[in-house]
């Protein structure tokens, strides 16, 4: 796929450097006027004139603010700070993001994708899971400790499937409880513990819509700091279009002709539903099936 | 690769019922003399004469242990409880778990690795990563609450890729610290916040051994229950064969020839090393790569 549009928050340019993760000597002498801040209010990335990231020094940071080694960006030390405790603003997707992923440029992008998602895990894992003590940041923010039982905790990384399934040239595509009228994209769920790839992908399948697929193969993946899944692209067939809907799950699902996918990609005006935007993998998916 | 031996941990015959775990009086209506508890010595099962595991019911549970809907069986409803608090027997393979690995019937071992992921979860999440409360297991052991501020925690898996390296016909495999002299094996490591399943892969092998790698591939995946990782294999190419070891994460690294590879997966004498057992995924990448 390599004359496709890469994948939106793929392609980061930082170079992740993990055996200075390790070093707290290493990391103590990188904390110096040449390392760079990224500029994040709360979550929220700032954006210069170039469509690039903002960035500031580390005496910027709070006082006591926890310091999140993200890599190195041509030799230069890069951190973010994880946010304040109490600072409870919402951690979704919003309309301002969504313009500054279209915006961003492709590499600072993927740079923010990792930042975000390490530094929200950071704000939300202050305490351990195992007996409720107190955590602290180690190895340049790609672990937590418990000050208490000493139990290690990493930053976590949910892997989703997200599924086209074919019958006789059509594909199945769902609406989400609450999404606007003409809005459809691919099926998807979590993998649960006990299962594969292929197993997640049935399973889901399954239970929204009473599917059966088969044939399942991957397409492509994409991480997605929202707040920090790995989306798992895949392609399956079935032998029977009948729908059973799960109406807890999704508001609708219906088999679509090419010709009908193929008029929504091109955002035609007379076409029957709108596809997801271009930094979803469910765009991509679509646009590898259209033209394969 | 149906004509493959099914990977380890594949294949449950549970229906998940999901539709089910969000209705509590459902739940309840299960929980009768009718439903099945999965016999487990902490996170160890036992096996009955047929290779099967050993159920009892919910007679047989604590009274105040935490039960796991697992799923319906044949539309038996099937529980596991969670380890009491205070259980700190390890959680890794251990050799009766290896000996059980071999032995167990396929979909039995698939249902006891996803029962052992969830379960060995709860044990581990008593309390909330937010605050540090006290939480408490909810639709039917799919979701814990915080019953202090509210959070939701869910059933945690970590994706893993695990890869071949392939250069001029020849494979790169690595020994880990603390391995048996002659064990080798696929390169592994988690995928990060941030990166997609072949940035992972690359960014992996250039860590552990310097090689560039190029055109990766998705060949399989497989729940692993150690804690609970969703192993993904895969398969690139390299055009250097040039290896710089980072000898704090592997004790060697080499490139072995097919032939090399072919006697130590037929387990000949003269093998120049050996491959791993054949519940693990990178015995199942190196017999498709023989294969293929």
């Amino acid at each position: 796929m390599a004359d496709r549009q890469a994948l939106a928050f793929t392609g980061s340019r930082l170079d992740r450097a993990d055996n200075l993760r390790a070093d707290p000597d290493a990391l103590a002498g990188m904390m110096n006027w040449k390392a760079r801040l990224l500029a994040l209010d709360g979550l929220m990335p700032g954006m210069d004139e170039n469509g690039g990231l903002v960035w500031s020094t580390l005496a910027d940071a709070a006082e006591d603010a926890e310091l999140v080694f993200l890599g190195l960006d041509d030799g230069k030390p890069c951190f973010a700070a994880v946010p304040p405790e109490g600072d409870s603003r919402p951690r979704m997707a919003n309309p301002q993001l969504w313009s500054l992923m279209a915006t961003l440029r492709p590499d600072d992008l993927a740079l923010y994708g990792g930042a975000r998602s390490v530094t929200d895990w950071h704000a939300r894992h202050r305490h351990c899971a195992a007996c409720g003590g107190s955590t602290r940041i180690v190895k340049g923010g790609w672990q937590r400790d418990c000050a208490n039982c000493g139990a290690q905790h990493f930053p976590r990384t949910d892997p989703v499937t997200i599924m086209l399934v074919e019958h006789d040239g059509r594909l199945l595509l769902g609406r989400g409880l609450g999404w606007p009228e003409r809005a459809y994209s691919a099926l998807a769920g979590f993998v649960e513990p006990g299962e594969s790839i292929e197993e997640g992908v049935a399973r889901e399948v399954l239970e929204e819509t009473g599917v059966v697929v088969r044939d399942v193969t991957y397409i492509a993946s994409q991480p997605w700091p929202f707040p920090s899944q790995l989306m798992i692209g895949c392609h399956s067939y079935t032998d029977s279009d009948a729908i059973t809907l799960d109406e807890t799950e999704l508001a609708d699902a219906r088999w679509f002709a090419r010709d009908e996918i193929a008029a929504a990609m091109a955002g035609e005006e007379g076409a029957p539903i709108n596809t997801p935007p271009a930094q979803a993998i469910a765009h991509h998916l679509l646009d590898w099936w259209l033209t394969r």
